[in-house]
């Protein structure tokens, strides 16, 4: 089963049931966990035949708010529709969890109940980022507002393991996002983790700059999560306002299906607060395929 | 006269003199700081009768590389055509000066020469982005990687002022870049400087994120320089990527032109380093407007 936090993000519960709905439609088996008797209702307004679908709902009659604290949120709402499909993953219920939900109590969540990676001290939400020459990784995207420059290090080898897997590059280029692509650029934070790459095993090219991402030139890059999220919403809002109607279903940028949390283990997909019922179907369908397919554990 | 620095950006020094050439063919008196044989065989070669523009030559033999470390740059080479482009303005001989070098050693000659406004610690690069209600003016684009949460208050400041004195916008919306709305987002400098915000006299709608800088909720963006870099550049990229042609010769993007620094008792005007000879005309363009109307002085 895929595990989905139906009372998480901005529009929840219908567009969650909706997206969850069709992803179920389309063979992937779904685990609702919200209030039960709200969703069973909803899902027999809906379709009255939904039960001959691969869908359970779990009764998690909590809902963590979006803006809540994060740790304290999780430590919490032991029963919000959240703690439970992440915990569904560790308990070995759910292959995956997909959660539109607050991504830092996602994270907390993902980081007590699954586990952090071996050597690995801050999960971070990556995501493919559309470019001539195909996809970039970019992470992290928001998880981490405020990073030292070995996070940056730990995210650089986080990425580059995961596009080694899912990719047939075994060598990927690893680049850090600064303000030019001379090694004195950037803030401290950049300046020290170029150091830190310099003298690491993976493929670093150096600095790269936005252009280089939509260019192809590179095929991770990291960032602290403050950065990564005005990157990815500033290309978002710019694409809508020049093309509004190749964007508005995602066609353009993939990752409005759901950005991969990295880092732990287990499979999360953060899908976007204001995700609509299609973001959050494709993100199941991402996790399904994901976790039924060999090149990703 | 508008001095500009002839040897500062990626394609100088012929882009820079062909948009100074095309600037003073539109009646703006041009002073171009240089070599000074070169840069007449230039305009020799290409407009015989060039003399008859409000063009001077003055030799400055020396250039500042775009990767020199600013500073030291700006101490030592003191016959180089950026430091005597903006010395010009100091002296009274020029009126504004536009330059699409090493933006860092502008910022020091500025700081150095013009000197900086009262009450200010750091000029900041200001432009205009688009948005669907008009301009949105977004400081820092990249002259302070690093900041402090009270220089992005100044920067609100200045911010502020700038889009007073050239709109008739005598309360203009201050918002400062966060990676959403809620006062607890961003990271530890964008918290802090929110708190600052909150308490100050400015008109301060507090976080805003991308979107709203393009949806025109806002009128005066602060950030650091290195958010405000990424921020702009990617903007600019995925415009290109998604409609090249509109974007090329910046019609879409008027911060092409030439960005401006505020916070300095002159007016100083940015290019970008990899400026085209349009994009230099419009900045000596811009210039000469601004410091021929009143509503800048």
């Amino acid at each position: 089963m895929i595990a989905v936090d139906v009372m998480g993000g901005d529009r929840a519960p219908h567009v969650v049931l909706e997206g969850g709905l069709a992803a179920a439609r389309k063979s992937v088996p779904v685990a609702f966990y919200g209030p039960g008797t709200m969703i069973e209702r909803w899902l027999d307004a809906k379709d009255p035949v939904w039960r001959k679908y691969a869908i359970v709902v779990i009764d998690a009659p909590d809902a963590i708010d979006m803006a809540a604290e994060p740790v304290s949120a999780v430590r919490k709402k032991t029963n919000s529709s959240l703690v439970r499909a992440v915990a569904s993953v560790s308990a070995g219920k759910s292959a995956a969890v997909v959660s539109a939900g607050n991504s830092g109590a996602l994270m907390a969540a993902a980081a007590l109940f699954i586990g952090k990676q071996e050597g690995i001290e801050r999960p971070a939400i990556a995501g493919f980022l559309p470019s001539s020459q195909g996809k970039v990784l970019v992470l992290d995207l928001g998880a981490n507002t405020d990073c030292r420059p070995h996070h940056l290090q730990q995210f650089a080898h986080m990425g580059a393991h995961y596009v080694t897997q899912v990719t047939k590059n075994t060598r990927p280029r690893v680049g850090v996002l600064s303000n030019g692509h001379e090694p004195g650029k950037g803030n401290v934070i950049v300046k020290e983790a170029h150091q830190l790459l310099q003298k690491d095993t993976l493929n670093f090219i150096g600095n790269v700059e936005p252009y280089d991402i939509f260019a192809g030139r590179v095929d991770v890059v990291v960032c602290d999560g403050f950065v990564g999220n005005v990157l990815l919403k500033t290309m978002e809002s710019v694409a809508e306002q020049v093309h509004t109607h190749a964007t508005a279903r995602g066609e353009m940028f993939p990752v409005r299906g759901g950005a991969l949390l990295l880092g732990v283990k287990g499979v999360v997909l953060v899908c976007h607060g204001n995700a609509d019922a299609w973001a959050i179907e494709q993100a199941l369908v991402q996790a399904w395929d994901m976790t039924h397919r060999n090149n990703y554990k």
